[in-house]
């Protein structure tokens, strides 16, 4: 059954406020995590399969103060009393919360980053559409019926992550021939442009800043994902020529790129941010923290969302000491970072409770 | 009629010195130059249409001292004298000149910095060809008669900005399936290669760097426009593949990314700007400040330079807090804050003259 | 005949340890290296041909402190007493080995930054092959007979340098209307992805951190090289539509772009990093300081090495402040910078043997 908020504060008041830990499973985006909570004066602790990963050791500034070894993702469920012991609050990110699945997240009896009732909206496709649309957001036309493609569209299975299970077809016998029909799937319009994954904190309880209906919006950065092959395919042929060999399109994340975009867009960028924030506060209590917008803008400079996290995101990896955008707020402020400053705040002004869930 | 050099010389003789406030139109890259005159010391104005753009709340190292508001942008024109009691150095960006209109621009009572007589020559496509041409700049090809087209081809439009308005064509039937007769275009030559937007910074009154006859010259940072949907057009098909379903590739600039260029190519990158500047000095007097060579670095090692733009362009927005070129002449420097530290030396040097039209 | 460790062992003797200096050839990666060594505390000198190059005055920090001119790079080999004198430590980067060529630098009377013997191993094709196979990195496929051509693969002419004389073939065919049947070629498997170049450096010296069966291994910096004209050409065809035209990607390099790569990859990068550091241990006594290892990760992300280069890389030049990588070793520390404190670690503890050959 799900934690509620009531035990999770019980938890909490059992905590000494003044040696609070920063805990995440080592992957994703836990270096910016560690190096930021350590920047921020806490302690921090990785949790970790069988044994510490060695390549922390390469990064003096990102490796946890203490490892936190378990056997599997499971087993964290079992030993949250000696987390809590250690006052852990848990910042979940795209890796833990996939490791330990979404039921075994929820839960968790530990003090966690972030309002946990927004999983439930982020990893349902329809949920979250439903959510984005009713925010103002436009997205890409969906489709039913597979019949019915005759432009470029996507196809993602449910539950597809990392990109890996997403593939473009122009019709429907394209459509027959690549799907595998055990599986759930949505079909959206591919939209022509240029993505952009637009990184924003929001905080219920920072008043100073771009305010919303309570606390404020900010824009930590901006990249592109890097996917294999799409991004380098074309080198030996088009779509269609290489479908006759039946090389296709895959797109797998496999890294970042920085970016920036158009100073003239950012009026539209923040009230997109403002409006799901806003949405989410009216739908279940507000989104907490970090969350990414995954952008195509088109050629008339129109922005639509394809997808919403609604944590951290590894993209926000390129700016571990800054960016063009989060230098304008703080200078050298990562996603990390300013996840830890919250903590911090909160704790300070006894608003934890706002913060966490 | 154009205001000369004489009557704005009248007014800034009216200004405090001590008191110099930096204002500039609130777009384009008027983050950098707000938080750039904020680190130089200076105070700063935000001109903005109807309202206060509520998303520099998002940014308060880069949130203007002051906004001031006008209806529209014709507006500022009635409105110099308001500005000029607030002793108001006007930095131009693109959309600011776009917006107001050259002519209007030019008939602005108000310092501006930089030469405004660079204007005619850098937004009329045959007298900045002449102008480069003349420098020594190895520019694309260019041709007059559309039935000559026989390889790829970029058409564009007179006065297209930001990369509305172009298009490639390969034979004289493409182009005349595509033109729009009603306007003025020029055709050139699709150069292959990789697109370098190098952004340079030329000091008439600086003397310790990179020696001009008379000033000098630096290299503050190199990025490249992300195009929409050209860039990412090959994920659905060739541009013949999509020329049948009437899907064409389109050069909208949406935002940038960093770059760098071999270091073996930076003699020639500093001769290119020196050129540029030398012939500017000869025809007009100088272009001060920023300026932007769009150039394609070929497989043979080549570059061609597509298109000047004299004056702070967007992709700098990407090195608010440096770049590897920028960095190497002081740590951490924006383009915005370069200029506004030539605004404070030539202030300091009595040599506003030279740096303001 | 190449000179010994024995006598490098003894030109080091008679310098004044306390003066060194650290000398490279203006170009390539130079800027970094002049930068870093400054900010190290040690004198530079730069080596160039004719005369000083302009535009390192555009680059006050990383304008060596002395300009040692020589008539051709030869000349060097016969002035390495004069640069003796100057207690000269010579950085070798990928145009000093190139421009001098291999056989001459083997012959430079002058203490050298790395293990010169690595130079055998990483400049022959099939003994770097070789090297990192044994090492049990994965590799491209390579074939012998370009009958066997049956998908796409990449010949490159040995000795080709920043990807000049790499073309992509199909089949038997494609490759017998494009190769030079006067050159020496390989034939690998074109490997689908997306390429991400790692920049590592390993220090013989350094106990804490990555641990090695001797000394440490970090990870400074990814990139990805900027090809002219590959990256764009799609935006005129496909390969196979502009065959017909004879236009052909091509793949020398003209810049880089930033990147990072998803962390839950990390462990992989270190361990192929480790693997290729062991194995040169045992093969030839080390490879010391920076390398890159040249990867395609694939859409089963999977880490493919298609080259090694055994020294600072260009890719790194992006870096010069930092990267998200280095700052979490040390803030702003550059590929330039570490090296320069190694020489001076290696200095302090009277280690310079172990650094230098």
């Amino acid at each position: 059954m799900m934690v509620t908020k009531q035990e999770i504060l019980e938890i909490l008041e059992n905590y000494d406020k003044d040696k609070l830990a920063i805990a995440t499973v080592c992957s994703h985006s836990s270096l910016q995590i560690f190096d930021g909570a350590r920047k921020e004066g806490f302690r921090t602790i990785g949790i970790c399969i069988n044994a510490p990963p060695k390549f922390y050791d390469a990064f003096p500034k990102a490796k946890p103060d203490e490892f936190f070894t378990v056997k599997d993702y499971k087993e964290i469920i079992s030993k949250t009393d000696e987390l809590a012991r250690k006052n852990a609050i848990i910042i979940p990110h795209g890796s833990f919360v996939e490791y330990l699945g979404a039921a075994n997240f929820n839960k968790l009896h530990l003090p966690t980053f972030g309002n946990r009732r927004v999983l439930e909206w982020e990893s349902d496709r329809d949920m979250s559409r439903m959510w984005l649309e009713a925010a103002g957001i436009k997205m890409p036309r969906q489709i039913k019926n597979p019949e019915d493609i005759d432009s470029p569209m996507m196809v993602k299975y449910y539950g597809a992550k990392g990109g890996m299970g997403f593939f473009v077809v122009k019709n429907y016998s394209d459509f027959q021939k690549r799907i595998n029909p055990a599986e759930k799937y949505t079909i959206q319009e591919f939209v022509l442009g240029t993505r952009y994954y637009m990184h924003y904190f929001y905080s219920p309880i920072k008043h100073e800043g771009y305010a919303l209906s309570k606390g404020t919006l900010e824009l930590l950065g901006i990249d592109r994902r890097v996917e294999s092959n799409a991004d380098e395919i074309f080198r030996i042929g088009s779509p269609t020529e290489l479908a006759e060999a039946e090389i296709y399109p895959t797109f797998v994340v496999t890294g970042n790129l920085p970016l920036i975009v158009r100073e003239s867009l950012l009026p539209r960028v923040f009230e997109m941010g403002e409006q799901v924030v806003e949405k989410s506060l009216e739908l279940f209590g507000g989104m907490v923290g970090p969350f990414c917008l995954e952008t195509v803008v088109t050629d008339t400079l129109e922005l639509k969302v394809f997808e919403i996290s609604a944590r951290i995101v590894a993209g926000t990896n390129l700016f571990i000491s800054g960016s063009p955008y989060a230098d304008l707020v703080d200078e050298g402020l990562s996603t990390g970072r300013r996840i830890a400053r919250e903590i911090k705040t909160a704790r300070d002004m006894d608003l934890l409770s706002e913060v966490i869930s």
